[in-house]
């Protein structure tokens, strides 16, 4: 069985990759929650959820996030009727969205609605939510008049990450517990992978939840990362705004520094090959390889690659 | 000020003639919500919306319920999803679901909601729900395998309303207290209007609610109900399928005969002239016009008929 900490669509593409080359059934993905949201009372999980999406083969690949051939009538109809309108909700998305806050209004678990949709989707492998008590991330940025405390999603999302990051806190994390089966899958895993997500954002919450670094670090297997910077830039989303809060340089062996003590090998770009020693300086195994992923030949490609690596 | 005891789409249109002619800030309109269900999550008051969305002018005329030009993503993807797509939600009326849903798990009345709704749908008269308690209409039909206990939806959309309904009942109206506004309008009122509705399940639950139909009584001003049967056939909907249940014939005479403790006028159809006469024995006024609203100047016609009936 191989374990994966995973954030969003990063992670999603690298795990379609991974799904090729080896059996879904035995693939369980530990999925960052902090970014989870209620928005016109829905429950929202986006990386969740874009994980699902990616390995249901119904992700837009275009636009990078949500599902593929969607369409935005109910969100134009919530903002006719004044409500705020910036979280690109769609109308298949909302469908997932209305199961899965429906599914919890009854008192399911949040393991649970996601096992029932990755079953509803046709998804074989294993989507753990890092935990099903609710942890939220957010981040204090420079505002205009001073330092201001937002949720992820309201500056990443609503404000488009325009203000620099002071802080990032994973609120309720202390208290959080694992999900069931998170403690036990590193237990049994034949190999952990940490995949290509933004460091700060998605991998460090899995990692803030009491229990789970140690279950990392007590696990006797090979540990693989694979890096989400590419020639000083992530090639997804906005770690470079992130990294600088936690004074870590926006490159490869920057965020080699965060798991150096996580993991024994880390993937890192055929691009940043000149990075290679740094990152055996860290204590870990560097593997100089194509990581940028355009189609999912090229995502098994990488993720046989990080099998190798183990 | 005028008050009206309203049901769904036929109501909706007779009141959208009335407010042509009759300023609809002085217009109360005291709205079935028996009809209302939870879906996918969803809180849904069909009656309300119709008779809002028919004032806003936004009610689709053709397909005679929802909104014009609604799409019907969610429900396909909930259908994909293996969720029930029985009930017919559009895109853009679940953008109103949602709003509803969210303000009442926040506290708020369905009173309080439903002006809110009308205010931002532009919607000048006053709706008020029967109740903010909840109510439900619940028949009882000759199934396969016997009597067999179903909610109104279920039987009327889910069902097609196939079976007879052998009884019609009103859960929870018992103890089900007016609506804010319900018993001071009707008190104050210049003339009471019984819209062109189901008399079975759109005004009947109306008139359940304790201390509705003393009030109706004990106001001095005028009453006047309009027929929703035109030549022994509803005009929309089918009540000819629950008139029966309570032993009542399928005509105006029939509804008038429901009506005569209530109202002091009738309004009958042209064709239905030849009924007059029993009205008129029931201890009614009998006012005979044409009653079939196919556009706007129709049903402002058929409102001046029943004003001048005050």
């Amino acid at each position: 069985m191989l374990v994966a900490l995973a954030g969003g669509v990063g992670a999603g593409r690298f795990l379609r990759g991974l799904v090729r080359i080896y059996p879904a059934e035995q693939l369980v993905a530990i999925v960052n929650t902090g970014d989870d949201l209620r928005m016109h009372g829905l429950a929202i999980s986006p990386d969740l959820d874009s994980v699902t999406y990616t390995l249901a083969g119904r992700a837009d690949s275009e636009r990078g996030w949500g599902l593929a051939g969607e369409t935005w009538n109910v969100r134009d109809a919530l903002v006719r009727l004044g409500e705020p309108g910036w979280f690109g909700l769609g109308d298949r998305d909302i469908a997932t969205h209305l199961y899965r806050t429906r599914r919890l209004a009854e008192g399911a678990t949040l393991s649970q609605v996601t096992a029932e949709l990755c079953g509803r989707m046709g998804v074989a492998a294993h989507l753990l939510p890092m935990s099903d008590d609710r942890v939220e991330t957010r981040v204090e940025v420079d505002g205009r008049d001073g330092p201001t405390d937002l949720s992820f999603q309201e500056w990443w999302v609503g404000r488009q990450a325009r203000e620099p990051v002071r802080e990032v806190r994973f609120e309720g994390v202390g208290g959080a517990r694992p999900a069931p089966g998170v403690l036990d899958a590193l237990a049994a895993a034949d190999g952990i992978l940490v995949c290509p997500s933004n460091p700060v954002v998605s991998i460090a919450p899995i990692l803030a939840v009491p229990g789970v670094v140690e279950a990392v670090q007590a696990a006797t297997c090979g540990k693989v990362a694979v890096t989400p910077i590419v020639a000083g830039a992530p090639v997804r989303g906005m770690a470079d705004k992130l990294l600088p809060a936690w004074e870590v340089e926006v490159s490869a062996r920057g965020v080699a520094g965060l798991y150096a003590d996580l993991v024994d090998a880390f993937v890192l770009d055929l691009l940043d090959a000149d990075q290679a020693e740094d990152v055996t300086a860290l204590g870990l195994r560097a593997v100089v390889a194509p990581t940028i992923m355009h189609t999912v030949e090229d995502a098994a490609a990488l993720a046989k690659t990080a099998l190798s690596a183990l």
